[in-house]
C-alpha cells in the first residue's frame, strides 16, 4: 500500500491520470454544523423573513467546488457539469449535502467535500456574531461512482 | 439578537467595519482528520522517508488562510501578518491547529478555520487512494483575542 | 489633461499612491438589467417561493467587489470594510445599487462598479434560459466621497 | 416556464449538463462605454503615442472571460478555445465586441458578456481621473451558436 | 513569420484553437536558482531536519501550473492530467525540472515554465532572509511533445 | 543563521510580522528574455504596427505583482501602492525592470520578482510560435528599501 501522491524523490506530485478514461463521475459528501437552538431559530427565520443564510452558504459551496483544485494542492482541475447543495435542519444541526457531477478522468469527491466545507464555514461566519462556539463536524463522503474504482456507498 | 450579515432588504451584506479600530488580532482554530491505523502509518512514514503529507497540508492551510475572503462570501479581506499550522498525531487522528495573526479591524477566526479546513481536505485528498472512509471532524475555534469582543477561550 | 495610468514609456502602470493619505472612502454605483415582464415575474416569485435570484446576484456582487483589483489590471488592491447591494424592481427593470466603503489611499468606485456588473451578469445568467435578449445598461457612479478629490454626486 | 438554476428546495444550483453533448460553441457580446469627447481624444492618442488604454482593456477582457465561472456563481467552468475583443470608436463611444469560442457542453455567452464588462470597467478605470461621469451601457448578446438551442441573432 | 497572438486590429488575442485536435501533450521545462554555499547548506538540512524548502517550492510549482492561464494573459485554460517537479542540488545551484502532461488542444509548455518559475520564486522567498543576492536563471523548455508541431528536444 | 520560514515542528510557516512597523517599502527587480534577432524584430514591430507584446507583458506583470502572495506560499499579502514595469531592448534581449512600492510591514521584493517573472513568461508565450528556444534569465533584485534591514543595492 502506497500513497499515490508521492514521486520518486519522496515529494508530493499531482498523480498522472493521462491513461485514465474519461467517464461520468458523481460524488456526494455531507457535513454538519452544530449550533445552539437560538442560533438555529435565526437561521430558520433568516431563510424566510430576513435573508437567507442557507442561500449564501449554498452559493459559497458551489463556488468553492469550482475552486477545489485551487485550494487542494494535488487535486486535478476538472470542468464540473453539476453542483447541487441541500440542507436539512434539526433543532441544533444544519446538515449539508453536496452532489457533484462531472465527465472527466478523475473523481469528484474532493469537489463535493470542498463544497460542504465552504458551505459550513459560511454558515459559521454568518452566525458567529451571535454564537462563538459553533462546531463543524462529520465531513465525509457518502457516495461515489464512476472510474475504475467503481461505486462506493457509506 | 440578530444576524449582523443581513441588510434592511433581508439579504446578506458584508458587515460595515469602518468604525472599528485597527487592533492586534489573533485566533486559534482546530480540527481533526480521522483515519485508519494503516493510513496513519503511511502518513507518519511519509513524513520521514517518502514525502510529507503534512507539509503539503500545511502549505495548503497557509495559502487557504490568505484566500478566506475569497471562499467565504461575507468575510472581510485582511492582510494577515502570521499563519502557523501544527499537527499532533495519534494512532487514528491527525489533529490540526492553526494560529493566525493580523493587525486589522475584524477578527481572524474565519482565516484560522479556513486554514484548518483546507489542511484537513488536503490530508484527505492525499490519503483517499488508500482509504475511502476518512472523516473530518471537530472543526472549531479554541482561542480568539483582539477587538471589542475581547478574549475567547474554549 | 493626461491619463494617469501611463508611464514614461507610453505604457500602462498602476498609479503611485504612496503619497496619498489613508482616509475614509465611500462610493455608490448603480446599474440596470432590462428584462421581459415574464422574466420579472419569475425573478419576483423566485425571491419568495422558489429560490432567490437576487440573493445569488448579491453574493456575486459582494464577492466581485473583493476581486476588483484582480479583474481590472491597474486597480489598486484594497481591504474593503463594507459592501452592500440593494435592488429595486419595476415591471421590466432590476435596478442594482452597490455601496462600498474602505479606509485606504485610493477610492472605491471601481469596487462598487464591479459589484454592480457582477450582480447584473449573475441575474442575466440565471434568467438566460427563459429570455435571450436581456440587456445590462446604465452602469455608472452616483456618489463618491473621501480622498483629495472630495465629494461627487451625480 | 421555470428558472433552471433553482433546485427542489427553492435554492440556486449549478444546472446539470452531464447529459448535454460536447459541441462547438460560439458567442458574440457587445457593450458601450460613453465618454466625453476630450476623454476620447486621450483614448485615441493613448492608442498611438502614449500607451494603449484599449490594449489594457482587451487584456482585461480576455483574462475575465477565463474567470467567468469564478465571478458568476452558477456559471459552468469551460476550457475556452478562443477569445477576441475588438473596439470601434466614435466621438463619444467606445464600442466593445467580444467573440468567444469553445468546445464544450454549455454555451459561452456569459464568457463573452464578462469579457465585455471587464473591458468596459478597465476603460472606465483608466479614464476616471479625467472624467467622473463615464457610463457603461448596452451590454448584450448579439450572436450565439451551438448546442441544442441553436443559433441566436439579435 | 507572424506573431499569432495578434488580431486584425493589431491587438492581442487568445489564439483560436477550435480546429486543433485533442491529443496527448507533454512538456518539460527547467530553471536554476543560484545561491551561496551557506544558503545551500540550509536548504539541504531544511530538507531533513528543519522543514522542507523544496517541498514547499514543489507545492508552489504544482499549484502555479494549474494557474498558468490566470497568470499569462493569452494562455489557454487546460485541465492538466499530471504535474511533477524534481530538484537536483549542487553546491550553489538548485536545478528545477517540471514535467506537465495533458490531453488537450494546446501544448503545456507555459504550464511547465510557470511551475518552474513559481518553484524558483518560492525558494528565493524562503531563503531571502539569509541571502539577498539570489538569482533565478536559465528558465527554458527542454522537451515538448504532442500536437501538430511534433517533438522538440533542446 | 536560520531559515525564518520554519516552525518548531520543522515545517514551513508564514513568518510572524505582527511586531514590524508599517513603513514605506520599495523594491526593484530585473530579468531578461533572450530571443533570436528575428523574434526581436517581431516584438519591435509588434510594439508599433501590429499589437503590443510588451504592453500585454506589462499588464501581466502588474497583475501578477498583485497575486504574489497567492503564487508564493509563505509570502505575506500586501496592499501595493504602485507597480511600474519598463523594458529595454537590445538585438537579442528584452530586459525587464519592475518597480513596486507599498506601505506595509514586509518588503516588496517578491512582488517585484513575480512581476518580472510573469512579464517574461508572457513574452515567451506570445513569441513561442515563432521561436522554440527562448530563455528567461538573470531574474534578481537590484534595489530594496524600507524596513529594518535598510537599503540594498546590487
Amino acid at each position: 500500500m502506497e500513497l499515490s501522491h508521492i514521486n520518486d524523490q519522496g515529494r508530493a506530485k499531482m498523480v498522472d491520470v493521462s491513461d485514465k478514461d474519461i467517464s461520468y463521475r458523481e460524488a456526494i459528501a455531507e457535513g454538519t454544523v452544530i449550533v445552539a437552538t437560538e442560533t438555529m431559530e435565526l437561521i430558520r427565520s433568516g431563510g424566510v423573513k430576513k435573508g437567507d443564510v442557507l442561500t449564501v452558504a449554498q452559493v459559497a459551496g458551489i463556488m468553492a467546488a469550482k475552486k477545489a483544485s485551487d485550494i487542494i494542492p494535488m487535486c486535478h482541475p476538472l470542468t464540473l457539469s453539476s453542483v447541487d447543495i441541500r440542507f436539512r435542519l434539526t433543532d441544533t444541526e444544519v446538515h449539508i449535502e453536496a452532489v457533484v457531477k462531472c465527465k472527466g478522468s478523475t473523481g469528484v469527491e474532493m469537489e463535493a467535500l470542498t463544497a460542504v466545507s465552504a458551505a459550513a464555514l459560511t454558515i459559521y461566519d454568518m452566525c458567529k456574531a451571535v454564537q462563538r462556539d459553533i462546531e463543524i463536524t462529520d465531513i465525509r463522503l457518502i457516495y461515489k461512482n464512476g472510474g475504475k474504482s467503481g461505486e462506493f456507498k457509506r
